[in-house]
């Protein structure tokens, strides 16, 4: 009997532990899903005679060390700042760790020990990281591998978005399927990547407006705009010759140029508190980054100085939201960053019956007798509800199939791990695709 | 006998060692000058019998420590970093202490100590900060202490230029007269201040475009943009029912238009390190903020992404700096700001006949038997050359003064101050006008 311990219940644990506990009654797996809300626990665990939910504080050293002690594969959907020190336990306590998250240089470094006692700690195993780094290793490798060719330019993009619904009149077409901190302040850095051998860098002020057309047949228009640091990408899948490596998000078409009123306004910054955060309404929220003048209406003055249209698009995703109203913020305190996400919450929060929908889009070129070629995957997932969403599928499901492949003996690798090698996205790929999540590539020759 | 230490040499500290020398022949003080540079210190001792210049190494401990010891005032031109390491063995060893920069945490907790070993420790007393304390606070005090009135707004504008020069073909009538460095990184940060009672903040990205034009009878018309927080300033002053308040930056007509291309290029970011320096040349660093493509010339490209006359002012003074050339920059690594200023310093490094320029203007608003009334106050002092320059004179000579009065007994303050009490600006701005550094003051009555 395999001892699987769950560290967080949350959101996007529903689907990692709906499919542990199917596919631990044949498999004799023990379960306990531990979250600091028991009641999220249990919901999750549904009584399943497999599995126990237990209230868990991660930071009450006794708990978490006998927890870990306990069990024989940990999976941690806790917050990312949470791992090095879940992981430090595991090391110590000889137990393998799965994640979502992204490997820090904190876990980094953990790797010659795991790999010394024989330890697998497999992070960047969800949707994005994760199932990005599987569905591109898989066509890269093909390139270089199969065909023995170098990869002139990938490209790839998710976006984790709202189903098209003919019902709602959200001009965004956006809400709020994760974390609505992240989706306020995504973006906040210096953009770099390379384009035809040049590298390239882009400020956040500018990042919104330099967004990119994707077309996916089936599902149409989205825009792609940059992510951080494309750069990295060309050490984590050795792309070390490559003339173009970019990697970026997707929103619907109007997002990116509404989204900017926010950013040019400085609305989504961060780094300080604002006065008067008790009494503010939304409108004095935007009216705080605007010219004082006595005899123009808010609303005229923002599309003055960001020189949009006073009747366009842009000013109406802003009215739909609210943020023109004398309605008070409703907080004690707060960065812009913190009012402008308590406004949104107030609009975006969506209902139990809303579905998502994950899009996930790849563009590989390489050259083959003396022709430039171009293969696109592309993969459109729709969840059946808030709980049962898309993400939650996309998240859970890879780390899900992981652990079993595992636990089956399928894994060899040891140490600080993402999902690159075949060993890893083959099988998961594959079951994904038994699930319904199936990239569609088609390759085509460019002129 | 009064031993005084001069703590680095270096430009901005020429006025202050000849003032010091000066005046010191009468006072019977014995000066010595201490930089890493022993020339710079023997230059600016000029064989004098009352001063010694020393090679002086900060990170020395046991040097540091013995010439502190050894004076009974030291006066820090040192980078600001180093104070409070100065400050702390200044209170160790009993000694007053002088400098020309804002107070820091570090600075400010130690007035408490000070004051208890009856010591002086005078900060922000050369010229911004320092005259504009002094020449605000005179006005201020006569409207509040004299008159009994409230302030209902504040205004006060600082700029270190070039003198006009008919014969000076620069487009931006702007050259390095102070640290090139935070030339480069000025502004960044949010810009907090007041105005008409509201609570407004301006992201740096949106500094440049926000100035607004400042008159100066005899001496044309000037740009002004908000300084970082001008909020501080109502606890500094006192000001705490102005309705107003507002403190920036001078430069001449059209700068900040230009100098906004390296901001909104993201020019001037100082957070990372670009790639491929040391082959980097002038117009490969500014097209590697713009989108690739192979056919527009980065002029045309640069004009179209920041919707500017390809023929206009803005590219031409990037023209005038060489920012189109194919010119190597001549670094081996850098962040984009230090790219930059490795290029401006090829067209801004001022010759040594070249005059800079201090241009400081002051608005005060109050009201009186119902009316509103207005003060204005400027001062324009130019330089006779670049090392008898307008800033190294308004930076030192408050200090020089400060420092005479101090040891003449008239200065009873003690702790941590800045120079806003009378006992401090009235001596001095009096001193400063014998010297040609005068404020001509206007005041109106506003409709």
């Amino acid at each position: 009997m395999e001892k699987i311990l769950v560290l967080g219940a949350g959101r996007s644990a529903g689907s990692l532990i709906k499919y542990l506990l199917e596919e631990g009654k044949a498999a004799d797996w023990q379960i306990t899903v531990a979250d600091y809300a028991l009641q999220l626990a249990e919901e999750k665990v549904q009584g399943s005679h497999i599995a126990t939910a237990v209230a868990f504080n991660i930071n009450d050293e006794a708990q978490r060390t006998a927890l870990i002690y306990a069990h024989d594969v940990v999976v941690s959907m806790l917050p990312a700042k949470f791992h090095p020190m879940v992981a430090g336990l595991c090391l110590q306590a000889g137990k393998h760790l799965f994640t979502a998250s992204y490997v820090s240089d904190d876990m980094r470094v953990l790797d010659e020990a795991a790999k010394k006692k024989g330890l697998l700690f497999l992070n960047e195993c969800g949707l994005d990281p994760g199932i990005d780094h599987m569905s591109a290793m898989k066509v890269i490798d093909h390139i270089r591998k199969d065909k023995g060719l170098d990869l002139y330019a990938f490209e790839s993009f998710t976006g984790g978005l709202l189903a098209p619904d003919p019902n709602d009149d959200n001009p965004w077409q956006y809400g709020f399927t994760w974390n609505p901190r992240n989706v306020v302040l995504a973006g906040q850095g210096t953009v770099k990547f390379i384009q035809e051998g040049k590298y390239k860098y882009i400020p956040y002020h500018r990042l919104f407006r330099r967004h990119e057309m994707i077309h996916i047949p089936g599902h149409g228009y989205f825009e792609g705009y940059a992510n951080r640091d494309s750069l990295k990408y060309m050490d984590v899948y050795a792309l070390h010759n490559i003339q173009t490596l970019f990697r970026g998000t997707l929103r619907r078409p109007g997002f990116t140029k509404a989204w900017d009123v926010f950013v040019q306004l400085g609305a989504t910054d961060d780094t300080y508190e604002m006065e008067g955060v008790p009494e503010m309404t939304h409108r004095q929220f935007i009216n705080s980054f605007l010219s004082y003048n006595p005899t123009d209406s808010v609303e005229l003055k923002l599309a003055h100085y960001l020189g949009l249209d006073r009747e366009g698009p842009e000013i109406h995703a802003l009215q739909w939201l609210g943020l023109f109203e004398e309605e008070p913020v409703g907080l004690m305190k707060g960065t812009p960053a913190q009012v402008l996400e308590q406004i949104l919450k107030k609009k975006w929060t969506i209902s139990a019956d809303r579905k998502d929908q994950i899009v996930m889009w790849h563009l590989f070129d390489y050259k083959e007798n003396g022709k430039m070629k171009r293969i696109r995957a592309a993969m459109v997932a729709t969840g059946e509800s808030a709980s049962q969403s898309a993400m939650s599928k996309t998240v859970g499901l890879p780390l899900g199939i992981a652990i079993k492949r595992f636990l089956n003996g399928e894994i060899v690798s040891r140490g600080v791990q993402i999902p690159i090698l075949p060993e890893f996205y083959q099988p998961i790929l594959d079951e994904l695709q038994t699930q319904g999540f199936q990239f569609i590539e088609e390759e085509i020759e460019l002129d």
